[in-house]
């Protein structure tokens, strides 16, 4: 049986990747894009990479019948989401990929994002997106919130430490180095080649990132108790992949033995043997994620690094693998491309 | 029915280009990979982005037992590569990704090569692997010889010209932009990160480059009488894409519509509309070709401009083409993924 | 003897490298830069990499006070810049780096630009601004108009061929390969880091680059008739450069002769040995043109290749040049600073 | 009066980014350039970016008449340093670049590097060579030990706020991020545009990287106790750059305090504004250190992040601007070059 798919907010980065995506997938088939400003034109003018398929011509989302639809993936900047979703039919499956429904507390929403929260019964139906630890939630719900990138990377390498108790709660410490294309495709300074290329800076220093939000919720959830940790992110001049380099102090091997153990069985998350590093190299364009553990030479100390590809693991990637679950496919179907190198 | 595939010369970018796009593959099962320097390494210690699959040990050739592959693809260094074929079973079927069996004359071989050729028998016995060229030929073939990927994108936006008799065989520039992968895994000072990036340069300049054999053979074949070109490659900062631009002197329109005709049926050549130039960045690795022409503003000229991936289309996306042929494998299996973009 | 100095436009990639590059001279100081959105910013603001200089807050045009200025270059957009230029004081000496005063036709500059020129008589007082070739009327001008920096690029490497006579005029071909600062600080899409790294392609193909204007009147006068070449630039994924790859009919020979003399003076023009090719690499950051001529295969053909940094020689560097000479200053003052390698 | 200087090991990237800064010194002239494997060679067939200047051709060390030289830079590889250092005249002033002269303790230096040091009698005689710090003891050193680029960094970041003792020097963690052309032109399989270009991992991860003696040396000296830091350091793809980012606790106004009132008369070392953050795009090719500081939202911790030019205030400015010190000279001649941006 093949799934009627439709994406709202295909002009974008994570629209694209969710086309790339779904094309490979046996069991769905694309039967609208819709892309508000673009409406009327073809997809190949606007992505010319996905010149090959045949897809439909982008239309607003209003001229979409969803009566014929499956499942629909959005991808549209925060706050239009809420918008647009409150506004769909209730029983219609959705991935929503924008931070409208990451954060279950109202006040957390407005406290990160500015603005009050305009879909408080979505918001309150929403199941967070991260799969490994979501998942039979996610097979039940009908609206599932995709994580931010920076967010699921840092999970990945934090969640079982902090379930296990292996790791100080109050001294954690995530450095990522995030590629550009998490900025999505819009028109800023700092993002042009020019600006860009051949160096990088941290940005949103000092605990101001949004996906803090999701860190502080996820990690006091999972501790029983408020856990704030420092995130720092950084620019750094290439398209795709998310580095996550997290300091702990805890006992080394037990953090590669606890991480090990958690992920022994997931498909997507894999553990290197100790000492080595991954690189965002090894997961472009795939949804893998590779995590590493180095003990430091100060005992009690260690490095924890996570590596992923933002538009794929961190966002579509994320997206479809939950959509899998929504409509009762493998979770992993369409997902097992391997990484594109070099 | 499931083909056992062997791999030798697996160390390389398009030994691992070939993991990945077989990886797609259902009805292929790579059951030998061979390194000579490397046997012993696991692939995933050669390629970190392959550590998710289950993949045999690289070994040495004469540790592999050929009685149970049904192909083997060969991507070792010319002149290594007629060594080791010579020296295979007579009725194991073969993909060779290097340029010792694409010249069919041996003095030729010799002139651009600087060796004399070690395997005339499987030289003669050869077909030259552009598919949709070759097709046929390829399809009842034990041993077919993959082109350059210079050489593969040059053809494709001149072989139908020439066939037709539409341009001046005689004025033909080709001026290519070559991504570095094309240039392989091998430490060589220009090929590294702070020699190449930020910047740019031609080289082989003047008619030296060794695809120009390639170009003489199967043009002036086509013609009927021999045709020279002037080619010109760059090596641009860049790890995937070839992009040929090639000036020819004719009637633009006359120009499309042959080009046009030509690849109208074909799964992976993609003519674009009239005026219109194609983008190394919409076709990476992928299998996809894309071909634009443009009218000068001189009456009588006209420019062709042609697109692919060195590694996919240009190399290891041919080659599981010609063997997908080969295997009586539908030629487009495992290799309609969608291009990587951003 | 220290010359005030006044930039218009200092908020933009040819504005910086003035200011880079004045920094490094002894007898200029600049004593006023503008910026009309942006009027009442620090530089360092805008370009933080010159925080460490001591210089004039931006501000707008009419707040300058030009009876204390000896020079003033003009980094405008063209358009904007024969507006302001023709109401800036009558004896004033100008450096424009805008198109506004290249085409000496009024006629031809509607063509290329589309608009109606409004300052005429400026246009006709304008002295083109290739250093190496007008640098007699340079000394003596009120207002030099800078080249266009793919104008520059092809002149290097073909006004000493025409006027010799040692090619032929009605076969030209200009393959250019084109860093992205080029197109200046505007935020367009295909600008975008996630756009453009990693890809390339061809732009304003077939005769339509507006630079052609220049190439069409300087080539035509110095032939005493007609000239049209034809002209391809491709944007290429580096920040600064520009790579003339130039198809020529004539005896390799005698064009690297015709060239070696031509340029055996001059300070920033360097001949490569016969076979050499230059890089983009090579030149980075400096004022230097590096050109080679290789001989082709096919007897009678010729490759001339040209390298420049089209901010530097392009540009700004160009703009400095003429402005020592209306100076009264060393031609090479301030401009004799190394390539940055890597 | 004009100082004759030497380089031994100029074929190297510290080598030629020294001939770049003292082309524009105009008090010294090089009058030696060695390099042994490249003896022989022209400095323009090994680094054509300076095919402009007139430099003496590339020699073994011992070919040189050092008793015509004023001042010797040693950049060779350690290990090979101090016996090249060590058979050099007494009387010969030296700035050496390698690591084999930065730890004063022969058993620190067995430690981190491997081998018993052979130059005993000069490592005690050297000077480490932070200008800012060292700067009374240079200026009467006769050699002098260039600090490592990521120690560098660090200790700009850092070695006030020891000093004054507003940090925990308990919980210290340095995340490196830098640039390809630390490594050196060495043609190792990482270093590969292919390889590096569009990712980036750490290295040496969990306390192993040799820059940590330099680090335990000097914090330990300053706070008169032993120090020890967590120091990561990643490799990105750009060719020039340090970002160190450090997590530090303590009030962050009064290490923004410290730091601004330490760097206050500083040509070099450039405060930013409490809350702003550097980026190595606005040091590339200069001289300067930049640095901020911001406070987390976690009360009592700070975020200190510092960037430099590995190549230049990591390595080959710092060289001569201990030069500078030892001959007499004013410390910024010759490195007052604005950065090179974009």
């Amino acid at each position: 049986m093949t799934h009627k798919i439709a994406i709202l907010g295909a002009s974008g980065y994570t629209g694209a990747e969710l086309v790339r995506l779904i094309a490979e997938h046996p069991n769905m088939e694309i039967a609208a894009l819709s892309a508000d400003r673009k409406a009327g034109m073809s997809m190949d003018q606007v992505f010319p990479h996905l010149r090959h398929m045949n897809l439909p011509t982008l239309c607003k989302i209003d001229e979409i019948d969803f009566s014929g639809i499956d499942l629909c993936f959005c991808a549209l900047p925060h706050k239009t989401s809420q918008e647009v979703i409150s506004a769909l039919p209730k029983d219609l499956k959705i991935v929503d990929l924008s931070a409208d429904f990451r954060l279950r507390d109202a006040q957390a929403y407005k406290k990160w994002y500015g603005n009050a929260h305009s879909a408080l019964a979505e918001q309150d139906e929403a199941v967070y997106g991260l799969t490994e630890f979501y998942r039979e939630d996610i097979k039940g719900a009908r609206l599932v919130a995709g994580t931010g990138c920076n967010a699921a990377t840092g999970q990945y390498a934090l969640r079982p430490l902090i379930s296990a108790g292996v790791i100080d709660l109050d001294d954690i410490i995530l450095d990522l180095k995030c590629a550009v294309s998490g900025a999505g495709r819009s028109l800023k300074e700092n993002l042009l080649h020019a600006e860009l290329s051949e160096g990088y800076n941290a940005y949103a220093v000092g605990g101001t990132h949004r996906h803090l939000g999701e860190f502080d919720q996820e990690f006091s959830l999972l501790a029983g108790r408020p856990v704030q940790v420092q995130f720092t992110p950084h620019l750094v001049p290439a398209n795709r992949g998310i580095l996550a380099t997290v300091y702990v102090k805890g006992d080394a091997q037990a953090i590669h033995d606890t991480l090990a153990s958690a992920y022994a069985e997931e498909p997507f998350v894999q553990m290197l043997p100790m000492g080595e590093v991954p690189s965002t190299h090894h997961v472009r364009g795939s949804n893998y994620c590779h995590i590493g553990v180095t003990a430091d030479r100060i005992k009690g100390r260690a490095i924890v690094i996570a590596a992923l590809d933002n538009l794929t693991k961190g966002s579509s990637g994320q997206a479809l693998q939950n959509a899998n679950l929504m409509l009762g496919e493998e979770e992993t179907t369409g997902l097992k491309m391997a990484p594109l190198f070099p």
